[in-house]
């Protein structure tokens, strides 16, 4: 028998849209992004697929992504595991600035080391700024784990475990399992999946709002390559991604 | 220590707005339905309260309700728990059928009782029925509770386990919560939270789109009685519940 996972990027948020780095902080999507969670559920609907465990971030533009995607698919009674270990990435001090000014400001080099490096986090995010997270009720529990910034690494270190422990508990019971969460907490586990190493994961974009489903066998690895629900869509996608910040 | 226990029902579906028996059948909400729940999620943030987890029935009227309540709250990222046994009370045969035909081809006195006898069903609803959810994936694993007609007697039944087991378990570890449902089942719980008879409990209404909070001691039982948020929406609100079916 082989599982079913299916991974969903949110859409366009409004912080996309003024170019600013987002990580934890807990912007809406755009009508634009509403739209391209409409079209998720349509492909979720049209494939035949039946996902029967939905788990989100904390963050809205995940949950929203899902709520609209569910509402589209007919299945807004899915039930619903929600984790900060599905959050994007934590940007650390690059929270709240501008993409293109942080470029200008700190080089190319530096930039795209906060980008793109596996392991070296962007500065971290004062406890008192106004775009950190450490007073926000839904973190309460959280203590010893929440991040002031992270990089890559450290997303696949808190992320791993919440696959291993919870979720593919879902996937052992029989359910098909949908993911929505964030850019970089979908590289972590796609990274993890399909066995790609430290220096080719900065290669990899994960388009938003196309549904990309994964065939798993007994050990929750691929039995073969992953697809996505709409392949041309997917490639124009992550070819936008790709070029984020540049402009 | 107390606890906080917020109830919201679900506004207009569009079974509402054509006057149709609903039940389990899993209706849209209304644009005013929408705006009801605009209107809870703004009473919620006015109020002051904060809760800390939410339940919801699998029903899209009440689901869809809490989503734009917990949207307009800022409230998004609450933990979810859904479980049929905070459906509305399962119409039987009557699911689908217009309220005033009914009452017209019945007459007052069965219609009323099917409407507010606490223990008489209305004739149960047949498996192959266009309304009837024994087929739902949703009610996979049900099995031998699913219910083919109730009266509110076997809401309880389905319901006060739900509420003992799990609800107050949430309430216990000192959690605010929030429980998005319908008529029925919220009339279930008040009649056990507010000790009222078998008799009186057809008298009450309970007014949409308006959070009701309780303030519950150690044994989850009420130190004072509950208040709606707005007090003189609800008071209209009831009023217009106890016409319905009348036009």
């Amino acid at each position: 028998m082989t599982h079913t996972l299916i991974l969903l990027r949110h859409g366009h948020s409004v912080w996309n849209e003024k170019n600013i780095f987002t990580g934890w902080v807990d912007v809406e999507l755009t009508e634009q992004g509403r739209e391209e969670g409409r079209r998720a559920g349509q492909l979720i609907k049209d494939s035949g697929l039946e996902p029967r465990v939905l788990y989100t971030s904390l963050l809205k533009r995940a949950i929203h992504t899902a709520n609209i995607a569910l509402e589209v698919a007919d299945l807004d009674w899915l039930p619903v595991k929600r984790s900060w270990r599905l959050n994007e990435r934590h940007y650390g001090a690059l929270q709240g600035l501008n993409k293109a000014e942080t470029l200008e400001q700190h080089g190319e080099e530096l930039f795209m080391t906060w980008r793109r490096s596996f392991d070296t986090p962007p500065p971290p995010l004062d406890d008192d700024a106004e775009y950190s997270q450490v007073h926000d009720p839904r973190y309460v529990g959280i203590d010893g784990d929440m991040p002031r910034t992270e990089s890559l690494k450290l997303v696949i270190d808190r992320m791993l475990p919440y696959w291993q422990s919870d979720i593919t508990k879902d996937l052992a019971a029989g359910n098909t399992v949908l993911i929505t969460a964030h850019g970089n907490s979908l590289r972590a586990l796609v990274k993890h999946l399909d066995g790609i190493s430290d220096d080719d994961i900065a290669g990899l974009n994960i388009p938003t709002g196309i549904p990309l489903v994964y065939e798993l066998g007994d050990d929750f690895m691929p039995v073969k390559p992953a697809e996505y629900l709409d392949p041309e869509a997917a490639a124009a996608g992550a070819a936008a991604v790709a070029s984020q910040g540049k402009k």
